[in-house]
């Protein structure tokens, strides 16, 4: 669990911005949070900031899990967090002082796995990862098991039109188009479905 | 936000019990939980020891969310807490000190909300019941969509099997078939897939 590869969403400071205090402030939260996080023997891979460089980032590093530092600013950074995890989803975890109810709302639709309003002491990290990636495959299992249904009732209204389709060309009964489907399936070495949708495909195709 | 009806689940102790130090901490710690909770302006309508009444009394009281206090004995508590909220899901907070990864992961699948270990601090106790609601609403939507698509998968599988009964026994054609469905369904003012239902029903009592 310790090795997994973590990426840290936090602000980072120019030195030109060395006059600013509150960004500062944030500077040295983040540095906190980074250093609990490597005393609890974790493996930080990269330390980024919020910008619309990050999901291009994300794609070449692929973490394991990306930790979130997000004092005040917690909408603004999920902007860019919904568009670096859309394509492939990660345990994501977000420590904020932002205890806005509609914030917290944006941020579960936004695929935050644990949003945690002042959480943040070195000692409560190891359990608040470890509760966010049991949390992370319980849903993953949940979205797994959506996204098959969703394509088995796909599949099945596929087959369902390419099977009218047969009968009303052919003059076929029901079974007599479904035999030909299936045989047509195990000559190209094709799934129902996929024969099906290249029969659709073509009727588009001809009108 | 604030009037949510909350069921506190936690150690309560007979006098009998009184020499039991340990017992004697857990009951401290349980009402030091409910303090934070009445100061916090919360309304805790009962609190109920882990115990086989505890599904009866939840599905009377028919609390907005259930927050556990299980210190050490967090597997045990999550027996009871699967089979009161089996029937119908409820967001579940649960405190503990219990840390063991395998136990994280039962308490997902019992569909424990937000698991916190050792984050029992009356000043965070708002923000964690905050975000424990925006969780569940997330994924009461998942898994209303998961259902509404089994659901719908189902249906489609009737109304195919009973479109196939009437095509074979009334050597119809498959739009045939499908007209006589709906037909008799609106003459029953019945859903197409409860019209065939009772079809594959009646066919399934004479055999």
């Amino acid at each position: 669990m310790r090795n997994l590869r973590i990426v840290v969403v936090n602000t980072i400071i120019d030195h030109a911005d060395e006059t600013d205090t509150d960004l500062q402030e944030q500077a040295e939260r983040g540095k906190a949070l980074r250093i609990g996080l490597l005393e609890a023997g974790y493996n930080i891979i990269a330390s980024l900031p919020a910008d619309q460089y990050l999901p291009e980032r994300i794609a070449q590093l692929q973490p394991d899990m990306i930790i979130i530092d997000a004092e005040s600013d917690a909408r603004d950074v999920l902007e860019h967090i919904v568009i670096a995890t859309r394509d492939e989803r990660r345990p994501i975890v977000m420590f904020t002082e932002d205890d806005n109810t509609s914030t917290m709302e944006a941020a579960m639709e936004a695929g935050v796995t644990a949003y945690i309003v002042a959480g943040l002491q070195a000692e409560r990290i190891k359990p608040v990862l470890d509760v966010a990636l049991a949390r992370f495959r319980q849903e993953q299992k949940l979205l797994t098991e959506l996204s098959d249904t969703k394509h088995k009732l796909a599949e099945r209204k596929v087959i369902e039109r390419a099977k009218g389709l047969l009968m009303s060309r052919h003059k076929l009964s029901e079974d007599e188009a479904y035999q030909k489907l299936r045989s047509m399936a195990m000559n190209k070495n094709l799934k129902l479905s996929e024969i099906a949708q290249r029969l659709l495909d073509v009727e588009d195709l001809l009108g």
